[in-house]
């Protein structure tokens, strides 16, 4: 009700503040045998972390979590799963000479607006740190969906500023390419066009270095989803996805499929033809793998545009809480681009969802 | 749970088929004392009507609303408004000789596999028929947010193919202006800039001439709506707007404020500046009349693209139900480009959203 | 959220005031390829009818079921099910003289404190009317139970006034037994000791002879559901049967198993003494068929105290919406005791939540 | 939808097995502004603790709460609040023995019929352990009702075995009464009649050297709630509070006001009449606070009935999971009568109710 929770079948909980003691995220509805470690989680969680890279934020956070309950022997019981991130380096003093001034681009004065108070330090709820929980709660999604039904969710950066990668087949880009170059070494921006990816991490220092930020967008592929999950009307697999993809932070735009580029389009040149099965598919795929809101078997093919940075190292004009004009610099260690660490948070969610709706599909047939 | 409801506090569920005897929506926590008319919903459903225009479908339906429950005295109660409109040109025997056929973009074949069994009559429950019921209760919403704080919204037509209106103030656009040319006429394309209307209209005309179809932008705003609705985390009013858009049919992008263009900007340039109040504003819009989720009290502007008509009174290859090929025309009266209906719907659903986040912050504040 | 939704997975959305123009039911979620027809409903509706016998009320209501949505060629869809039945015998005019009195036992008073209007024609919301939708809804949750694992729901009336039957094995009793005599004539009073049954006839008309009215005590027992079904913690499956019975008008007591009895045993005589399977059973049925709110195949029994009906044809003291003391008379035709009609909706509600939760389990396994 | 939130606007999520590390409540919905401190949560949760007297368990839990989220300089934020509790005296090798076999009156064995496997350290997930995450919310719960609108929740022990407490007046009765001899010597039985009290230590204490337990019922009564709360036809606030009451370990019976004892009476003598106002109120309360399901400002009378401690230190007969037959004791530290730790988490759940309910009255109106 009071939108701390996702979800209906596999429902996650979360609370948490950018500089308050912990994060904690609960699981219910998650089917009871599948095993989960904390090691799993912790991968997942290391692909999200502060201070992976030169080109992230440089706050420094281990983010280990604990499992409190839903686990035992190393297996899920079918009862609520409970993880516990604690906060290690909050630094909330950071914050302080600014806890009276609304920063430009975040949530500080409609928080205000919202609930009379706010927890000032670090955007507090607001703060993308929130979705460390999500992150969590996303490696089990995805551990489920794939034992279930084989799925894989793969997410990079597919623009950054006016740089966008040539990434031909969406539905053959592999985890590997996303996070490594073809040597090995780890590929900070996560882009599959490893050309691009060079230009996208100059670019990134170049905003950093003008005390700048700069905005992008991410793509997100799932396969081996089978056909026949969404529900109609409402909750629409692609209604569901749009929803969980902008709930995180800095989103303003999603499309699926061909999106907004099927505004220029025809019908005749737009509709994919089915091709005789088993099993039945489509010859392409510009309807990103959803028909009427339910999958279709074909791939899942999201975007997700994400604003520029909100805080940055520079003065800008802005009013105080009592409506004052008065200058500010956020001093936070931030990131001078979202999308690196924007990917796994997508991918998370968007585990989540499809790991909700297995759960609805099997419950109804 | 099966997706046919939406909403917490203002709940929408509704029923019905394309070729079924009625579509009814029941709508629950509309707070007591709303005077509501059967003459106000009808207004609302002759804007989304077949047959109002050359340019969409023939199909005659007149669309008539009872109100059965929840209104007493021309008033709400408070508790449950059922509201029914009866079909009365179904035509189903239009669709006979396609039940066995997956019509391309359709999602014929999505709900074989998530059922087994499917209503065949012209789409069944994946019609955009039911978008009928989603218009009735957002009558009552749009009533509901403009007595309670003013709220006015105004959906229309931006894009039609490559053509884009000019809409340089999009908060300043009335309903008048979208509905009507200068001399009174209807503008049956739904379009404020009236003369990319003629040139949109024209294009819909040669579409059709050619048995094909045009997809397109719809742009919606919300004015009047105070600082502080939305939720945080999940149920961010971007992300519950967005699900809204995404669940009618033929949507496959949605963006707000400067959406995707967003990619391409730094955050020295995208930052809207707080000025002074009161109230406390932004100097410019470009988010869209949300920070972190929750409304800043600025107009709230969405996009969405919706794809050209996936039914075509042409032949196009498919293939059956038992995964064989053949070849598929699609008999029903169909539009050649949907936007100009989709006006309606869109308005409904971002209504419906802004009613629900209402009752929820009044119930936590 | 507002109160007239019940279910999570089976969900059952309902409209209608006691004169209004009709009752409708929603329901979500039930699983496709169910056979339903509108002689199944209506058969339910006539257990709960007025008028099917001389000791309820004499209004005469046929409760014909219109099926609007969801069922295709005799069965569902999967898709949400909409059910009409209008009213066709209102006489609202026999409460206009107390529009503006607050009837003892009645809801006017506490509805004019919630929402400040209300509909006065015979309890509007309020009334037993609206369990007419439950009983539609109850039929196809009876159906879906009972085809997809046997369940067999039958409910009695165990006790009328001091009068109590003698049931000694409730998981034995039969639908025929509760509903018939031996030679076949209808039992009006639905209690499967037909020695009983003449006494509670007897005293029914001697209550409703004396302007008076009488509660009692229905027993619903379900059979044939396995062991599994329920969740942890708040949604155990007593604690949702229980909110069913108590969301029935009148309901003012309910207990499983044991019951009240239970405060004065002791531990060594409650505990049922497990048995060697397969399958695993209990010697004696002191739970109720459920242990940790979780069922464990044993017979599910339940009991629920109404309160004797508040209408009566007598004169009575109260006060009007002025709060100024005055008298009362209510005229409508009602039940001198409401248990033979209570029984249907309690077995209709029972069957919901036990529809409900086969849904929820086969979703999470 | 998996069992382990309450509440719509005021949701309560928990987690948390016996013998794990800890139980955590997440709580969304609450309003902003609410002065909330650790040693108030303490001080509810010490009214539950194990050990608190020689009649109870004497697990030896501190229960020490920390609060991880959603509450800011000693107030809530309007965010979710996390709370942690830790456990520390898990002893779970107690149970190692018995890990095989199925535990009379308790849910290992149906907890296996529905999961598959369990967690079977003292019960997991099915202990009453996990009450202590209920006291946790209800005491913020408490708070917000009795900052609010002046709500008072007391429960007391009315009934231990045969022994039945004498409480003529239950609106009167106070914590102090409660909790405490007249000398001021703590009152471990939480009954109000204090000669009762000293039967019921007997007893209980008869029950325990006897290697038994014993049942009883508890009578739980708010104060000072405004009329109009409650929802309409499935979620009266009768429902909503026996499902609350049911959801509670043990709990096989719940009743309002005259609650059974209504079977055996007559509309004339059972209806309460309203006596004039301002506030309009009724003479009597046989009602117990609810019409229709929702408040009339009348104090809120509710009973359960628990049933006796199912876990006994004597051998008992039983199957293990194989289905073949063995003997059980056990050996865990347990309640011979549950009642006086039952009377804080049944007050817990009744303020839950009613903050919950408050909210969603504040949304509509």
């Amino acid at each position: 009700m009071a939108g701390n929770s996702f979800g209906q079948a596999f429902v996650v909980t979360t609370a948490g503040e950018s500089h308050g003691p912990a994060n904690v995220v609960v699981i219910d509805g998650c089917p009871p045998g599948l095993a989960i470690s904390v090691e799993e989680l912790a991968a997942e969680l290391a692909r999200r972390r502060p201070g992976q890279s030169a080109l992230v934020s440089q706050r420094d956070e281990p983010d280990v979590p604990e499992i409190l309950a839903g686990v035992f022997d190393g297996a899920t019981t079918g009862t609520s799963i409970a993880i516990l991130i604690r906060s290690v380096d909050p630094r909330a003093r950071d914050y302080e000479p600014i806890f009276d001034k609304y920063r430009p681009g975040h949530a500080d004065f409609s928080y205000d607006a919202k609930y009379g108070v706010r927890d000032p330090r670090g955007g507090g709820r607001a703060s993308a740190r929130e979705t460390v929980a999500r992150v969590a709660a996303g490696a089990i999604a995805k551990k489920l969906v794939r034992e279930s039904f084989g799925a894989r969710i793969v997410g990079y950066v597919k623009q950054v500023g006016a740089l966008t990668a040539n990434v031909p087949e969406p539905a053959r880009v592999t985890m590997c390419e996303v996070e490594s170059f073809p040597d090995g070494t780890p590929n900070p921006v996560r882009c599959p066009d490893h050309e691009a990816s060079k230009a996208m991490m100059a670019l990134i220092e170049e905003v950093r270095s003008e005390r700048d930020s700069i905005g992008g967008v991410a793509e997100i592929v799932a396969t081996g989803v089978p056909a026949g999950l969404g529900e109609p009307v409402f909750d629409k697999l692609k209604a569901e996805l749009a929803k969980a993809l902008f709930s995180i932070p800095a989103v303003v735009g999603v499309e699926c499929g061909s999106g907004f580029a099927a505004a220029a389009m025809r019908g005749s040149e737009h509709n994919d033809v089915f091709v005789p099965g088993p099993p039945i598919a489509t010859a392409s795929n510009r309807h990103g793998g959803m028909l009427g809101g339910i999958t279709t078997g074909m791939p899942i093919v999201l975007r997700a545009a994400v604003k520029p940075t909100s805080s940055l190292p520079r003065e800008q004009p802005t009013v105080n809480k009592a409506g004052q004009p008065t200058t500010i610099v956020t001093k936070g260690r931030h990131d001078p681009c979202l999308l690196p660490r924007f990917v796994p948070v997508a991918e998370a969610m968007v585990a989540i969802v499809l790991a909700d709706h297995w759960l609805r599909w099997r419950g109804q047939r």
